[in-house]
């Protein structure tokens, strides 16, 4: 069977786009598949899943992280020459035809802040390999992603836990 | 820091529940919480999430499969045969308290289909550890469910892949 590389975007202002892009960068790696993910606009902290990939997918899974975290305490250049490595580096494993699905994570905000456009970021995934999928997360995915995509699910928070004064915890947050 | 386990529910008709849903386990075992994962309704095929786990986190991510895989060929007494199974296995794990973080896959199809009733659900919910978290998947999560949950996202089909004839694919899709 060939394998058709889809675009999968998780979108929208709820919880889980993250999540389920590692859930499913997870199943992709348990058959046997090369991961990449590049996460654009967090930070270094170590999350779960960084410690996860790295035990048990070593050299089968990679995880780079392009952020500075993005806090209003950061100068706007600071963050953006960031996304920007991110972005040079997702452009070299994209074209690689080393991995056969690529996690770009909260890519969307790289066009939302004008750091990339929308144009430049189709124009790379039309010259990736054909077997390549690629994940893409982020609010507020513009039209032209939305409509490149194969895939596009909006995940919508109906209730959330710091509504109700309950703090981040670690395995559940990060 | 004492631990709240909150009650997250991934529900909504889009793709991406049960995905979150492993990659919210993936996070907590990588902060070395113990798993426990039931799945309802699905099958016994090889998932890459049931081959990744059981290779990365012997001893502290486990899953069960319940299901009988849902489909039209059986007949109903088989899967609630099955379902039923689940439910007092699921049972058993919650009051055990040898857990942090137990995932409850396609619960909510068993409150639908009349299985077990809304209220043995919050029963037993309400009888778990103080620490445990609990993660529900299913497409119409029952109003009393929302209620009593913490965290609740709907995750929401904008496109999906089968409208334009593609077929699922290994990594991906399972």
């Amino acid at each position: 069977m060939a394998t058709q590389g889809l675009v999968i975007i998780n979108t929208g202002h709820g919880k889980g786009k993250t999540t389920a892009a590692f859930g499913q960068a997870l199943r992709a790696a348990g058959q046997g598949l090369k991961v990449c993910i590049i996460q654009f606009i967090k930070g270094q902290g170590k999350t779960g899943e960084a410690l996860a990939f790295a035990a048990a997918f070593p050299g089968q899974v990679e995880l780079h992280r392009a952020g500075t975290g993005f806090t209003w305490q950061q100068d706007m250049e600071t963050v953006k020459a960031a996304a920007l490595a991110g972005w040079k580096l997702a452009g070299e494993k994209i074209v690689s035809d080393a991995y056969d699905l690529i996690v770009l994570d909260e890519l969307t905000y790289l066009i939302g802040l004008g750091i990339v456009s929308e144009e430049e970021v189709l124009g790379l995934f039309r010259k990736r390999p054909k077997r390549l999928h690629l994940v893409i997360t982020g609010r507020d995915a513009s039209p032209g992603l939305i409509e490149y995509a194969d895939l596009v699910t909006e995940m919508r928070a109906v209730k959330h836990p710091f509504q109700r004064g309950i703090k981040a915890q670690k395995g559940i947050e990060f």
